[in-house]
């Protein structure tokens, strides 16, 4: 089953937009109340820290990699929907955000804006930003071990270590710091494909693996979701340089253009925009045939795959 | 039993300074190779960043919280000396170093010395030591989840969360944002004991107490050997507050009387430099008599409260 299954469901494109919409919506919206749940504002002395939390992990995008967590969860258990899958998708939203704020320190990607406002340095200071940035991490793995009503212990365990590797040295970080060399040389294909397996691919990936880590997958199925998670990753980057190179700051809701002025080999660079195009839509059928042993149940997964090569911010 | 009872046994001070040069000596090299092995150097693209890493946690440093978990495990358990304790020794160093790195950015402190060497941010770029600071705190995480020869699932969650519980906004981060935030302005004496109890009492406190989880301990002597840790957390920074005033940039490593230059509220400032030993003094003796019930064995541990608050650097 490929995602052309839905194309009669849709005028405006082949996938069943508005469902996916309504689901990503919906998700997202727990997703911000347990943020809100579980970073509490505070008053006295640690007051400005956690606001500064708030201000970077609340209030906005699309909370693609928790919807992630969420959704395959409930492949393997509708009433993995719960308690349970929304802080382990809360706690990857923390991951990413935190990620957000380093990145765009001056040292680093030096960016003013992010999800159209000021950037949490710019905001606040660049010390409460880098502040905010591990304090951030920190919380991340704090969500997934905590105990209350989230799963048992091996569960926990699993989800503690599969997101220290994913979003490490060897996996985001890791990414991150090539990506930062590699400014001002060029780079072949294949280290660009490897910087983004790092840099972006590992924490969506690492998303799609814990919901089949919540669901308690069996190993084939947990291996379908990480290639799932894999692919859909690696065209996200994909899409995310053709949007650089073709939308405005205003859709994007950060300075549009950039990896351009900064000389950064990009897919465009390298495969110009239709062949980047083209090679995206080819990880997105092979996420989608990924998914074919979940049958109906896998329907806004495949959604998704397309949606990250056809979203326009 | 307080370390009076050890006091016969050196002529150059009340305890057996010897005795704990030497254990404390013998962990930190086991500690060391245990980083070593966890942080191996690697070849390719991601080498930098791993480079940078082992400058950061390797090569130097007392192993103070390292040391007390190991020591504190070796109570409960003579055969807990073993990898499980040293894995958890290495990872507090680890989330000790990363906070050390940041620290030392040019937002934060702007610190151009660290164990008399240039710190990371001088010796590489200050990109790197963002990532460094990132990847080693994601490292500490890790390894403490690790499977191997490590500890029961459930053991090691509680360390998961206990490290990330004392290191986080509540915690050691929480403490640096004050610590940044009180600057120019006067602390009153309680504000500057909340300030020190987050930014390095919590992670002392954490080294104590996860020698306790690795021990089983029951929930009477958890919270001895937390007491224990809290105590000689508020003492060491006491006795660093007074050696920053008192001591050279040559004995410390690091560039000496900065608190002065800064116009920071610390305890010398408040107490003055004989007020401030006597309180040290006070939390030291507390911390041996929360010791008691563990007779002999805990002889070391009481030998490192004295060290504490009479070391040079």
């Amino acid at each position: 089953m490929t995602n052309s299954g839905a194309s009669h469901r849709s005028v405006s494109s082949d996938y069943d937009s508005e469902a996916l919409r309504n689901s990503l919506k919906k998700r997202a919206g727990v997703i911000e109340a347990m943020l809100d749940r579980l970073i509490p504002q505070v008053s006295g002395p640690d007051a400005r820290l956690v606001e500064a939390m708030r201000y970077a992990a609340l209030g906005g995008g699309k909370r693609l990699r928790g919807y992630l967590v969420a959704e395959v969860a409930a492949l393997f258990d509708d009433r993995a929907g719960d308690d349970g899958a929304y802080r382990a998708a809360a706690s990857v939203e923390m991951l990413h955000a935190y990620s957000l704020v380093h990145d765009d320190l001056p040292a680093m990607d030096d960016d003013d804006l992010r999800r159209g406002q000021p950037s949490t340095h710019r905001k606040f200071d660049e010390a409460t930003a880098i502040l905010v940035g591990d304090a951030l991490q920190t919380k991340a793995f704090e969500v997934l071990a905590e105990v209350g009503t989230h799963p048992e212990t091996a569960v926990r365990l699993d989800l503690v270590l599969t997101l220290a590797k994913a979003s490490g040295a060897a996996g985001m970080v890791g990414g991150q710091m090539i990506d930062m060399e590699g400014e001002g040389r060029a780079l072949s294909l294949d280290e660009v494909r490897h910087l983004h397996a790092l840099k972006t691919g590992c924490l969506i990936r690492y998303s799609a693996e814990a919901g089949a880590i919540l669901g308690k997958a069996n190993a084939e199925q947990r291996e379908l979701i990480v290639s799932y998670g894999r692919d859909i990753g690696a065209a996200f980057q994909i899409a995310d340089d053709v949007l650089d190179a073709t939308a405005s700051a205003e859709e994007l809701g950060k300075t549009a253009g950039k990896d351009l002025a900064a000389a950064k080999s990009t897919f465009v660079a390298l495969l110009g925009i239709e062949g980047a195009q083209r090679e995206a839509e080819a990880l997105v059928r092979r996420a989608a045939d990924s998914l074919r042993i979940f049958g109906d149940k896998a329907e806004r997964l495949r959604d998704l795959a397309r949606y990250v090569v056809e979203r326009r911010s």
